[in-house]
């Protein structure tokens, strides 16, 4: 069956042994630690609804769909990568639970009701277009990376008008761009209430953050979470994050294909 | 020399076994952790001119003495703080280098140049005046740690106008504050670029936050730098303090008056 699901150049990821399973192609476009991260982040609501936005291939909707029974709408601009992710919800047989949108988000409005969302993840391009180099990027990790069709303020704009009051906006980003996601939040009356730095090692500069944010929350009461650190000075996973890949210490042989 | 020095209950604390000595009074204002932290974020300007905000007794202007030959301003309100402060520029034979202003920081302009300073540190009052519970705490206490008689907005507005162009301003506070720091920096033209976590210990939300700002720098660039982890485990400082309290392991035999 599975020969079937995949196209060339993919292959299939999984972060659990008995867990979902995500439709990767390293060309195009596979999910890494910051979707893994993001996923884990916010607590998830046991019911209601959940967006992903920029969803890719879909992966942190569905590592969310492991921990509730929300239904889980997932938006990407770009055909090629909902396609991977559209096969991806029918491989773990998630279509009750998961489905995919592929639009420009600002059009979410059309999929969801209008104050209707408990929460809505979202790994975001996190350079601005200017940045740009175009190097070495084929189009679909140009469009995943860089604000070309969408940006902070749209993804801020659209949460705004999507979550129910009190509903919640999870992000992961880059610490160069924290002043503006600050900004941007509360132009859209979103109150940041927890940020978690995400740093390479011990001794190194964050080169991540998570935060999450609430609509029509106030503005008292943020706070910092623990660092969280990626790599022990060996190159090896710290244990924090073992954890949230594997589960466990013992499962680490499970990491191949990470 | 030093017992015509000491007023009732006053001591000598050192941080350092031929370093600069600091008067303390543990009923009316010891510094503690955040000061010797906020003496140690910056980077010193070998020449020039530094002011320690919110000086209280004086000790992170003295701790900065030792890292540079530029004049240092010390400015307190309190009376009784000044005078221990200024007693201590006289122990360690300081006057030359270092002078105290006892004074409200808004007329720091009559003592420094308008924008003249190289740097500003404060370790400023870190609660709202509405937070003030008042128990257990001297009038000391209360005016050091709560914003009775001055405030984020007068230490930025001040900042901003004592503060050479690209002058910066370091600040020690809380993570909670952390929004109206930044929205403050902002509305003063200074440009938050560097911010450091603290944490009492692994696992544990950040209590503490050093930032550093720029008059009139672009707000890109913001760095993240690593965590600062106060403890161990069992309680001991971690190796990353005791390296800014003791300059190396071997001296943690000094560390009896912190």
């Amino acid at each position: 069956m599975n020969e079937n699901l995949l196209k060339t150049g993919e292959r299939i990821d999984q972060l659990y042994s008995d867990q979902v399973k995500i439709i990767q192609n390293k060309d195009v476009f596979s999910y890494s630690i910051d979707s893994v991260l993001l996923s884990r982040f916010p607590k998830i609501p046991s019911r209601g609804l959940i967006v992903d936005l920029c969803s890719g291939n879909g992966a942190i909707g569905l590592f969310a769909s492991q921990q509730t029974r929300a239904r889980i709408v997932e938006v990407e601009i770009q055909e090629r990568l909902a396609d991977m992710a559209q096969r991806s919800i029918k491989l773990n047989q998630l279509e009750e639970q998961v489905s995919m949108v592929r639009d420009d988000l600002k059009n979410l409005l059309d999929y969801v009701p209008r104050s209707g969302v408990d929460l809505i993840l979202c790994n975001p391009p996190y350079f601005k277009a200017s940045e740009t180099s175009k190097k070495n990027l084929s189009e679909h990790y140009l469009l995943a990376r860089h604000e070309i069709t969408t940006n902070l303020e749209e993804i801020c704009q659209i949460s705004r008008h999507a979550l129910k009051s009190n509903g919640r906006l999870a992000m992961v980003h880059r610490p160069d761009r924290f002043i503006d996601i600050l900004d941007c939040l509360r132009q859209y009356g979103l109150a940041p209430k927890r940020i978690q730095f995400v740093y390479p090692k011990v001794g190194n500069d964050a080169n991540m953050l998570l935060i999450e944010a609430i609509k029509d929350g106030s503005i008292d009461g943020l706070i910092i979470l623990p660092p969280l650190i990626v790599h022990q000075d060996n190159g090896d996973y710290t244990d924090q994050i073992k954890r949230i890949y594997f589960g466990s210490h013992e499962n680490e042989k499970e990491s191949k294909n990470l």
